[in-house]
């Protein structure tokens, strides 16, 4: 059994991290555990709280690295001690992974220098800012062991992706017929490429006091 | 601002109902609540320890119920205190909504009697144990306003199909947008009715020892 470490952190957006905890903890392979910056209880960004089974200072030897992100991901990119971890934990880990804007921890740690890597459609711009990586807007990005997601809902292709490459296709198979992943079609919103001019305004406008933390993050990492 | 109120328990399918707490609990004009059995924290069917802001016995007025599954619902199923507070709360709530073996949960406190209901495709021959309710095989079925979804995965599309139902479509396409919900095709394994044989067989056999519980439940209420 290889353990996956899912890194989870105040104000996170939990489906990120918890669509994979799901469907890779389902799978007799696996065991997940959550990783947090302390051993106190997390709440997320709806409210969820969550008690972490370790902190970054008595986290086991993990297999699979894997964060999701948040709205605003200062938190923990503005932690040594959690850049530190992930720095230690990726260098070891078999696969290191991320689902939406979880790329950006996986980046600051250096753990994608000369690596393709996907995340939010929104948050691409910030990847942008890590000049050894290369920015991908695909949904799921597979390099070497690297594999890396879009925004939120990604996380469930992700696991699917992942479990295909580290399992094979049986694995993937009978954990997308046991979480009956056959995805109702709901029209073009689901990327700014193809969605409503007025919805994209809409969105883009939620995002920008969101991400103004990161904007003032980059902004003094560059001076 | 309504509030979701979603049931949690041990051993539950947390996907099933923390797909909607995100999607639901980004949106302005919800907020999201867990309630359990007793104020302790509960254990997911993958590990996650979650501390459920209410018990059944301090819960708020609720606009919107909500339950998610699990592979054995005996525990819930069985417990009066929570059955009755479902029946109490779902009288009240301006909707009562499910995702998963979770809809088990709502015929079991007679809130599906005249209604038709989906659930997982694996539990559609439990919804039957329930002469009134009438099982559908849909992924997301709404009926007046109940609003019940297939299994684990269906928690987004029902979590988009309810913003579209309560709020609007607008809602529902920024919902979409933000969390960036353009699934990847991953073949025809998702339903068994287009699954590959081996794997609808080596999917039913894993789900016998844990539908075990539910068989023997339903035998007993049957004498």
């Amino acid at each position: 059994v290889k353990t996956v470490g899912a890194f989870i952190f105040d104000q996170m957006t939990m489906l990120d991290v918890l669509a994979p905890h799901q469907l890779l903890g389902i799978h007799p392979e696996f065991q997940v555990v959550t990783i947090a910056a302390t051993p106190d209880p997390i709440i997320t960004d709806t409210g969820l709280k969550i008690v972490p089974d370790y902190s970054v200072h008595n986290a086991p030897d993990i297999d699979v690295l894997l964060t999701g992100g948040a709205g605003d991901m200062v938190g923990p990119l503005s932690n040594p001690a959690v850049i530190d971890w992930f720095r230690k934990a990726g260098e070891q880990a078999e696969w290191v992974t991320s689902v939406c804007s979880g790329s950006l921890l996986l980046a600051e740690a250096g753990l994608l220098d000369g690596y393709r890597a996907a995340t939010h459609w929104a948050y691409l711009p910030f990847l942008a800012h890590y000049p050894q990586v290369t920015a991908s807007d695909e949904r799921v990005v597979r390099d070497r062991n690297r594999i890396t997601a879009g925004g939120v809902t990604s996380g469930i292709d992700f696991a699917l992706t992942f479990l295909t490459e580290a399992c094979g296709p049986e694995s993937a198979a009978m954990i997308q017929l046991i979480t009956q992943y056959e995805p109702m079609p709901h029209g073009p919103n689901g990327h700014p490429r193809t969605a409503a001019p007025e919805v994209v305004a809409a969105v883009t406008e939620r995002f920008e006091p969101l991400a103004a933390g990161l904007v003032a993050f980059y902004a003094a990492k560059a001076t």
